[in-house]
């Protein structure tokens, strides 16, 4: 049953260092594509992951095509104008001035999709939550996301987009759920914290706060 | 802007190794009860995880009330016997053959909870795509299930529970999501396969048949 030694400290510290370490990018993209072994190995860190009844419905699309990057771009802007009219004058402005994504400056951009309806796992596990379908991909995309620190590759998600014509533009079929469009590539750097905290739009908030014990409880507003 | 030295070569294998070696347990978990601080840190690997606008939606009920875990435990027998007999003669056979939850043998389980009404991150990246609140969550459980892995804790996803009845059992208010109910505890070990692949219930599909590049295909049914 066990054909695996335990992690060292140092394989352990190695995971809690992925986790700590992975950030949302949307800066500071190099322009130098990813080799095909490194998007391979990426996509088989998603693969791996976790699904309800082992149906693996989650599908992907690697855009290097730039003409389709820079159609998603105006689909992007086209969403960031109207979220951002949906803002006070003030807090407008100070959203207006972070920044949101990288679509062209990444050379690779990594569509992520759920066949909900896919009959693998005989729908196991989802009669009372169908929802773990879609769960499951998202747990693909964590996996993704952390095997992509390891390779100082930068990943970020943008959800500021009309999914429907995101679908459109890449063929995808009504009965797939598009569940992430990301940017994927080399970086100059990762940051220490969050965009968001260092340009303050929001703060990280204590563990404490989140954590109650046996029944809910919640000890503050969050 | 880069604090970090490159991950080495050992630490990506670590990173790999536990996305690789991760399994959804459940059975063999032993009745010794995780310490506190190691708890805190598969929590705080958790917290870590991307969150839309850093909303941070997520939370968190730590179960290790024997009592509770048995109403829990009745909540599954019942959706699973639901599930059973949903199944023709020979599956269903073959379905209640199957382990599909430790909540009783996990000597602690974990609720996890999405606040998607939190106006924590002031809406940012949540006007096209609502639904990334909750999968912030599910990129939360990723992180917490690889940092399990690699302090060689075995979790288990019991997706078979009517969430409202979990819901009032442990106080959770009505605008909170229940996403996910884990077993947690040590295990005698981690598998080579997915259970549901060693006791034959579905087969690891090749990942070239859910890629595709710069718009959608599919070669085969999947």
């Amino acid at each position: 049953m066990n054909p695996h030694p335990p992690f060292s400290e140092a394989e352990r510290e190695a995971v809690y260092r992925a986790i700590a370490e992975r950030r949302d990018v949307r800066r500071g993209f190099l322009d130098v594509p990813l080799p095909d072994e490194l998007i391979q190995r990426l996509l088989t860190a998603a693969h791996s992951a976790p699904s309800v009844g082992l149906m693996q419905p989650s599908r992907f699309i690697v855009i290097r095509d730039r003409s389709i990057r820079e159609a998603v771009r105006r689909i992007f802007e086209e969403a960031n104008r109207r979220a951002a009219d949906g803002y006070s004058a003030e807090q407008s402005e100070q959203y207006c001035r972070l920044k949101l994504e990288g679509i062209i400056e990444a050379p690779q951009n990594l569509c992520v999709l759920c066949d909900a309806r896919s009959a693998r796992g005989h729908g196991l596990g989802r009669q009372t939550m169908p929802e773990t379908a879609v769960y499951s991909t998202v747990c693909a995309i964590q996996n993704l996301w952390l095997a992509a620190r390891s390779e100082a590759v930068g990943v970020g998600w943008v959800s500021i987009l009309d999914p429907t014509e995101v679908c459109k533009l890449l063929n995808i079929p009504d009965h797939l759920t598009l569940v992430a469009y990301l940017c994927l590539g080399y970086v100059e750097g990762f940051a220490s914290e969050p965009d968001l905290e260092r340009f303050r739009w929001e703060k990280r908030v204590d563990l404490t706060a989140v954590v109650s014990y046996d029944r809910y409880s919640e000890e503050r507003t969050l």
